[in-house]
């Protein structure tokens, strides 16, 4: 066990959430996992200790399990709380369960993608939820190239822990770290708010290129790889205008996070669609209409949404973004990608020459 | 066509120097394909219009086919010069081919590797292949995300010319870029190098994790992920060390190029046999034995002399490159990968908060 036992308290039972519980019992802590009103059939099968039906792990008898009306109850005590809701409804489940929770007590956010507030502006996840509670309770995002069923079958796993307050940070690192889930401590919050919220946007271009290689029979290797390179300095590109740093991108929260997005997911497999010809906005419904909610087009338009107001800020060129510009343009316009992505590629060699001789 | 024609001489007629016929021959220039005495039987299917046993690809019938024998001939007049021989043999055909060009042509390096000289030390090839002709001819690096088979079937590439006259890279770059084919311009020659030469290395561990989950029946996607990007820190480490920036690895020639070797290829698939629990000498003879010639070993044992050197002479801690160390003991100790690299990952998090404090 890592130190101290401590109360924890996971707001989220799918797939992140259940299998943040892993590490978290390995470490002997009290766990207790709160399902939503849209949790109730996990919690009956983790109840019944049968494989969750997203991870397909059992989760540990230990941790106790609240359904949706039982959130105070959840939280009664709690030492930590662990934020594992989907991006569009964390906002609302954060406001109702602070109620309930300390001042001061560490709130970890897994929940990934951008928020709006009131005014329609776009907002990273920690400052959507800061608006909410000002001041009230420091922040830790968790990032890092992670899928949620290897953390909870307990593989090699490493996770990013981003937050200013370096010691709290550590502190929280303490708590999930085993032997297979490792612990990256980050001071820059901002960019890795900015690399998790835009991978599921640039997963789906990755997708469209194995489409195409699907769909030709032969696969676009170098056209994905150079994508790939393209994605992480766009990353860098905004995280750099919000404030953050760009080396951040080029570690485990961006470069290994888009990797392991890039391997499987919804996001990869909507893109994929995409590739092999279907309009985009059937590739959307299609998933959709098969119950796989994917993030990764809402993704994309708050990122552009966002450097769009960047750069009315002074703070980007949408230059610098042209593979978001064109993802834009694929999944909205339903602009066919092979041309796209084609004349892409020529308009970076100039930027790049212009790079080197700033 | 690009500017002016140009006489341009590719040396080495396997994939590599077939696939840069198509950009040159689309722009117009005079184009010679001069084969070494292992490259007959390319050459023979070349001159026949048969497709490129390695690429698949029918070569441009313009391009003018020299023999081994017939190295005079074929750099008589060149204004241009492509080196695309293995990096075991680059150094000899090199001291061979400058004899007969004027001094001050520019040489284009495709070979990727390190070389020794004769004290046994470790080199970058451009280094390598300066001492042979000091200051004769300015050098040109050619990397970045290539298959060669896409390059030469005029599918999307992005390639990097590197050079610390960017003026000649440009103009290089001009001659070379097609629609198809972009050219980025760096000023780093010794990042590049140091990526390109690395890739094949870190490639076997990315085929590592996916034979570990062919094995299992699993893919290993977290691992493979974290290790992904953890080998992209330790090429920046090793750039930085030899004067390089650590930048160029984040871009194309790292991260892109690494993503590319990762997706298929040779070295990718030894990685694999030794995934599937293959004692890495049996894995290594096994391609060999079946013509498959794997760089990556070699490339991993040089990468990994230049590290020490390079501590020796405190440039460098090896603590920063452990996953480099751990690829040498799975390849010369036949240690098994998964203990192994399980154990790497909470290392990584030890250095990465001493990073974040400095």
């Amino acid at each position: 066990m890592n130190g101290q036992q401590k109360t924890v308290v996971v707001l989220g039972a799918g797939a992140m959430g259940s299998a943040f519980t892993t590490p978290l019992t390995r470490n002997g802590h009290r766990v207790r996992l709160w399902g939503t009103w849209l949790d109730d059939d996990l919690l009956a099968e983790i109840r019944a200790h049968r494989p969750h039906p997203r991870t397909g792990v059992v989760v540990d008898a230990r941790v106790d399990l609240f359904p949706s009306a039982r959130l105070a109850a959840a939280l009664d005590g709690a030492d930590l709380v662990v934020l594992a809701i989907t991006s569009t409804g964390v906002a609302d489940i954060y406001a109702r369960a602070v109620r309930h929770c300390a001042p001061g007590v560490p709130v970890l956010i897994a929940s990934k993608g951008f928020g709006r507030d009131t005014g329609g502006r776009v907002l990273l996840i920690p400052d959507l939820l800061d608006r909410v509670t000002p001041g009230r309770h420091p922040f830790v995002a968790i990032a890092g190239p992670c899928k949620a069923n290897e953390v909870g079958e307990g593989r090699p796993s490493v996770a990013v822990f981003a937050t200013p307050d370096v010691r709290l940070g550590r502190h929280c690192a303490h708590m999930f770290a085993t032997d297979m889930y490792t612990v990256i401590v980050l001071a820059d919050i901002a960019g890795v708010e900015i690399a998790a919220a835009t991978k599921n946007a640039y997963a789906i271009v990755l997708g469209i290129c194995d489409g195409l290689g699907t769909a030709g029979g032969q696969p676009w290797h170098n056209l994905k790889a150079a994508l790939f390179s393209q994605a992480v300095a766009e990353m860098g590109v905004l995280a750099a205008a919000v404030g953050g740093r760009v080396d951040t991108v080029y570690g485990f929260p961006g470069v290994g996070d888009l990797e392991v997005t890039g391997l499987s997911g919804r996001n990869r497999a909507l893109g994929e669609r995409i590739g092999w010809g279907q309009p985009s906005t059937d590739a959307i419904a299609a998933m959709e209409g098969s119950g796989q909610t994917v993030e990764g087009p809402a993704a994309a338009r708050l990122a552009w949404t966002l450097a769009r107001n960047l750069e009315e800020q002074g703070h980007l060129s949408l230059a610098r973004v042209p593979l978001l510009a064109g993802l834009i343009r694929m999944l909205d316009a339903d602009v066919p990608p092979l041309p796209l992505l084609g004349h892409l590629l020529p308009s970076l060699a100039q930027a790049d020459v212009l790079e080197i001789e700033r």
